[in-house]
């Protein structure tokens, strides 16, 4: 008898597992279920429909080839058994057997199964403040929500938006808003900085300036308390800890639970995050049956915790894993170093591993490096600042974390791509200073920023370079506590030492080695250059002439005005 | 007393060593002695000040701060000195000794040393044939020839150029002649493609045709016989084993020789391609001279064999390592995965290990896979064809070669940049599977190309895919050796129906699984889709009914008018 396959879920991961499989076993009865009616769509194009990139909803669940992917879709095209409006109620392991409920018709159906794949994703957290429930608060999980959104934005209804939570679905909902609609788009978000997650302090900020710059009203560091409206006026305001927001649309980002219910009733095991466990072969803790995508717990690599990680990329991979193993093979999946990328208006981040403080968090003694260099060969015509940090232990070396951030996105996400693949072979700063990058210069320097990030970081552990962070150094000078030495060219410091005085000398690079006795002995200064390699040397110099008290901007001024308004 | 350490050749490697080894060791007396008057400059970017990209030859050797890099540079600003306009002409290593040949006073200097590092790069190959050494016959070496180049081009007195060799500096200077100054220009190559050392067939013919779409004449496969012209006439025409070319300008790019001889005068160990054989720490066979850049073999961490690499990016990296080491660090350079990339036109190409046919060379069992498929997430606006192919070997899985081919040059390099340091940790196909590479619509898919072409290869390997190159079912087809099956829609597919007749079957993907009867079970068909993945979902269906004599041709009709004009 062919194998039946049930997979529960129908958007990202159970379509893969299903077409998967049928390619590679044309025997098996594959059946595939949803609670909803539109099925197997890129849930991480949301923010694109909404914000007028992607023009139609049906763009966002058919194939390349523009064919709809919906029930007749799989049944004819890839011989898929679908049952759509159908929700899983309880599997009975012993039996193997999993009970559905049919939404439509509020019938139930018992399915036997050979193997059950649980692909149930996650559900947005819903806040506890008062408000939440109303009509026009929308977290962005399905393609129902989506329409709703933009159907009420299109109308013209929503002059001022409230975004909640500075997560990556947050801020691309606030670009969608505030680029293509011009709606007044406030976002609030507790944590002191924008993707808290996912990146540190340096590279959140640039984030966070770009959305200002692009008009977005950022609350950071606040709380919302209550939602105000009612059923019949609708929302009418967000009340935060910082005051009061009139809007007439609110946008949750706070986060997703996954849907584990149905596999802790069934007894598997779940884990801290409630996420489903599984093993490297997606197999659940019943053997016959598999679990993927953003209803379970994945393995981070560099720090050896389960996390959640809702992300299609990884469900996509997860699924073609599960189709093998449910043919027979022993394919596995490791784990995630927890690469990750955004465009935000004008500018890319992208990031994988540990921030600094997940890897404080994590018992590492971390240190790190951020630097401020061209994409390409500087000579080269269309270049542009990227900005860089690496992250590694001081004691053992190792690379933790990377994040990086610059207007050419692909560039961005390339430098990114190349480093994080190898946290999990434990590679060490040294690994990184050497890293073997495609090099032309219409792409690349010949030292590239991830190499030059990664001997700036060698160089702060060999102790030959003390740094100061370009945002620490603005809080200092602006308090009057420091004195800037700045190596730039006169033309290029005039203005600076015009405006501030002596608290700004000016030494130019090619005169720093004849007058270094102008430098006090006694005194911290902050060293200042376009992006920190002429600094960096100026303070060897002044060091080597026993002047041990400087501090070196890391990136220097192109770093300064990334994270904060030009100092003249 | 203080370390005195000489340095032999100041354009790329030996600056990085010296101004490295000045920051970490104040008190050493660092030499650096170049033949040329011009030094520290950027060699890879004579092709782009050629072409007008870099306007003035001080980019060039201008840092991005716009100081000019000369001897006043370095002995002001760096604190080192400098000696230029002399040559190296023996060391003693005994007495530890270097004799100098002061080229403009024709006098020699010995010059003690506690440590040497040997940089003195290559020289371009100058082939045997008749006419090499006329006045308009131009390696691409040093900024001398770049600007006699340029004089030439910009008086007008070049309507015709041939480039002989088409490498990385051939390509880049037949586009700089034919996109800014419209000369006419040829390449002659002997190899059978262009790139020969860098790409396969595939993605090679994709860099051919961007050449000839852009203008350039491509000979391929022929040789050089004879330069014409004489010393007052200048260069008349180049005849070739394909005819005569006119010209009045000939650009040599027919690769590059190691200036090593002064190092095998010194008795150092030479490689088997005449570079100065080091170890990992970068040191020569005397424990007190180093060399590095491109007067030396490097270690192909793939294959286990030395080969030259000459890369301003490996000599800046191979530096650092020097001038660490010097100053009592053990930091190891491992060697090359062959890392590579290049614009050509409006297209970027990138590499990274072995080509199929290094593969074998190499006594492994290649297999390779070649997708097309969109850069970015298919629904995403600016989303363009990308190409890539993966070489892995059949026995052991492991992944031997990447190429990538595409017009958004930062992603195309991207996705090779992801895979290429992982050569050398022997990852294996399943590892590129599930390569974790950043995911957000406008950069990736969430199954990206570099998952894809990886899923491809495992379905060759574990014989579910029976692939045709786009290239191999042209010759087939146009031979009429081959019918196809075209699972495009009717639309797409009527043109050609109408063009070829019964020799292009059309059966629409969704009507395949109930029209299995119509295809023959004793011929051969290659199948087709846009791209192909609905081509080889195809082909299951049919093996699954006992056809098992198809053929997907890999990367659809996308790849076919990659590498050859439309059908149509």
């Amino acid at each position: 008898m062919s194998k039946r396959v049930i997979i529960i879920g129908a958007v990202a991961l159970g379509p893969k597992v299903a077409c998967r499989l049928r390619r590679i076993d044309p025997d098996a009865t594959i059946t595939l279920i949803d609670r909803d009616n539109l099925i197997s769509y890129g849930g991480c194009g949301i923010p694109y429909y909404v914000g007028g990139d992607v023009a139609d909803l049906e763009g966002l669940y058919s194939t390349i080839a523009h064919a709809i992917r919906d029930k007749a879709f799989f049944e004819m095209v890839k011989g898929i058994n679908v049952i759509t409006r159908a929700e899983a109620i309880s599997i009975d392991r012993k039996k193997k057997s999993l009970t559905i409920r049919h939404l439509d018709e509020n019938r139930d159906e018992d399915l036997p199964y050979d193997k059950l794949v649980i692909a149930t994703g996650a559900t947005p957290v819903q806040p506890p403040f008062p408000g939440v429930t109303l009509p026009q608060v929308f977290p962005v999980s399905n393609l129902h929500q989506a329409k709703a959104i933009k159907d009420m934005i299109s109308k013209g209804e929503v002059e001022n938006a409230v975004v909640i939570g500075a997560g990556a679905i947050g801020i691309e909902m606030a670009e969608a808003l505030t680029d293509l609609w011009a709606v007044d788009t406030t976002i609030v978000e507790m944590a002191e900085r924008v993707l808290p997650q996912a990146l540190g302090r340096n590279i959140a900020t640039i984030a966070q300036k770009q959305l200002t710059d692009h008009g977005v009203k950022m609350l950071i560091g606040e709380r919302v308390l209550r939602i105000n409206g009612t059923e019949e006026t609708g929302v009418e305001s967000v009340e935060t800890t910082a005051g009061t927001l009139p809007c007439q649309l609110v946008i949750l980002a706070t986060g997703i639970r996954p849907n584990s219910e149905l596999a802790a009733n069934a007894g598997l095991a779940i884990g801290k995050n409630r996420g489903i466990i599984v093993d490297q072969c997606m197999r659940t803790t019943d053997p016959d049956i598999y679990a993927g995508g953003d209803c379970i717990e994945v393995m981070n690599l560099v720090n050896g915790q389960t996390l959640l990680m809702p992300l299609g990329s990884l469900a996509n991979r997860q699924g073609r894993i599960i189709a093998s193993n449910i043919n027979g093979r022993c394919e596995q999946f490791k784990g995630t170093v927890g690469t990750f990328c955004i465009k935000v208006f004008e500018m890319a981040f992208a990031t994988a591993g540990l921030t600094f403080d997940q890897a404080k968090a994590a018992g590492f003694d971390p240190a790190y490096s951020t630097v401020a260099q061209s994409d390409r060969a500087h000579f080269y015509p269309d270049s542009e600042f990227m900005y860089m940090e690496l992250i590694a232990d001081r004691r053992t070396r190792r690379v933790l974390g990377v994040e990086a951030a610059g207007p050419q996105g692909d560039a961005v996400k390339s430098r990114v791509d190349a480093i994080a693949p190898l946290f999990q072979y434990r590679a060490d700063v040294s690994d990184i200073c050497t890293l073997e990058a495609g090099y032309s210069p219409p792409y690349a320097s010949a030292m590239d920023i991830i190499n030059n990030v990664a001997n700036s970081l060698d160089n702060i552990l060999e102790g030959t370079h003390n740094p100061i962070d370009a945002i620490e150094f603005i809080k200092k000078f602006e308090a009057k506590e420091t004195r800037v030495l700045d190596v730039r060219s006169k033309v290029q410091a005039d203005p600076f030492v015009e405006k501030y005085g002596d608290r700004w000398i000016n030494i130019p690079q090619d005169e720093l080695r004849q007058r270094t006795d102008e430098i006090p002995t006694d005194e911290e200064l902050c060293i200042l250059c376009g992006s920190g390699p002429r600094s960096y040397e100026a303070q060897l110099v002044l060091a080597a002439k026993g002047k041990n008290r400087t501090l070196n901007i890391q990136g220097g001024y192109g770093m300064i005005i990334a994270v904060h308004p030009p100092l003249i």
